[in-house]
């Protein structure tokens, strides 16, 4: 029997606002096992930046947990970033949101100068470190430049978050709806998603472009 | 210039345990947007029945809108269902979730004895006398039969809910992964989706199958 690749899917909450931005998650997710791979979802059990009413865009008095709220997106099979290192899958896949830049890390207010969750820092190094994959979509790629550096991304052709990526040492390429760059010496690859403005149909095709270049950069399956 | 048809979607929260069934409502979107129709998504402005921690399973003591939590599906482009009528759409979908048999009727707690949601009964009313298709994924069958008595309608193979929808006077078909059945007299088209125990593959074809007999159903485009 042929063994399938495991990705692991990191998600920031749920919701576009505060979270992990639901469509791309789960056409992510639709893109996996589509490509015939098998995945793992994952979140940290942390508090959030913050909780966004998504119908009028005003900020709530309410806290809530990432780790708990990933899970409706998950269906509640959702693990711990915790338990999540590099011999437990393949590659990793982060979709976007705001809940990256507001939970994973802290670009939405502190932009080029922010911190990364020292979980989530842990875990992308030690994939980067196995030279296995990681895809990131939508604003994710800031989260992986600030971790890693000198990294080839994209975050679509917002010139301020472009700038930023710089900043941290990135190189940032300007693309369109469903277009994927692909830096195979760090084994990362990048799509624009939402940070353009986008229909549910281009961000099923971005998704679907992103696993499949991810698929492309995986080793032979190895068994873990 | 031709005219797309628009579906109104009905979401009934965000989250599989206490509202909107999450895959099941961007697939339902991708669907409509894949076949060529466009959407407007509603939900009620009514406190949930609860709030489930969906990492863990338990009630949680916090209140939450439904219109609100909906609003993370949608991205806040959500309207209120007291907005919807027959005339703003051409046809209904309502995804499941429990939230359908928590919020938009009560189902989840009193079975085939539930009662529903008045401004759901007006809209589901609405759109059956005006001779606009209903398509209803999941658990909404129950919520349709319950409204309009005599359909023909599937929730896949479960015996206590498919016996349910017998007393409230529906007609119950067995069915299995991504099989839609059309009750053509009623313009009432149904499919399993998460009722099943699905891969998320299969509720992709599950949205896809049910939209394009939903599609079949309609009428050439009015103006409106």
């Amino acid at each position: 029997m042929t063994k399938s690749n495991k990705i692991a899917v990191v998600l920031a909450g749920c919701g576009v606002y505060d979270g992990a931005e639901i469509h791309e998650s789960v056409f992510a997710l639709w893109a996996i096992a589509a490509a015939g791979a098998t995945y793992d979802i994952y979140a940290p059990d942390m508090q959030q930046h913050h909780v966004i009413n998504h119908l009028n865009g005003q900020e709530m008095s309410e806290k809530r947990n990432v780790l708990v709220e990933a899970a409706r997106i998950a269906r509640g099979n959702i693990l711990p970033l915790s338990e999540l290192d590099a011999s437990k899958a393949d590659a990793i896949l982060f979709p976007g949101g705001f809940g990256v830049a507001k939970n994973l890390c802290s670009f939405a207010v502190d932009g080029a100068d922010c911190t990364v969750n020292p979980e989530v820092k842990r875990v992308v190094k030690d994939f980067h470190n196995a030279q296995e994959p990681i895809a990131a979509l939508c604003i994710s790629p800031v989260l992986i430049t600030k971790i890693l550096g000198n990294t080839e991304v994209t975050i679509g052709s917002d010139k301020d978050t472009a700038s930023a990526i710089e900043t941290m040492g990135g190189k940032h390429v300007t693309t369109t709806h469903g277009e994927v760059i692909i830096d195979t010496s760090n084994k990362v690859v990048t799509t624009p998603c939402y940070m353009l403005d986008a229909s549910v149909l281009q961000i099923a095709d971005g998704a679907k472009n992103i696993v499949a270049a991810l698929m492309k950069l995986l080793a032979p399956v190895q068994n873990h």
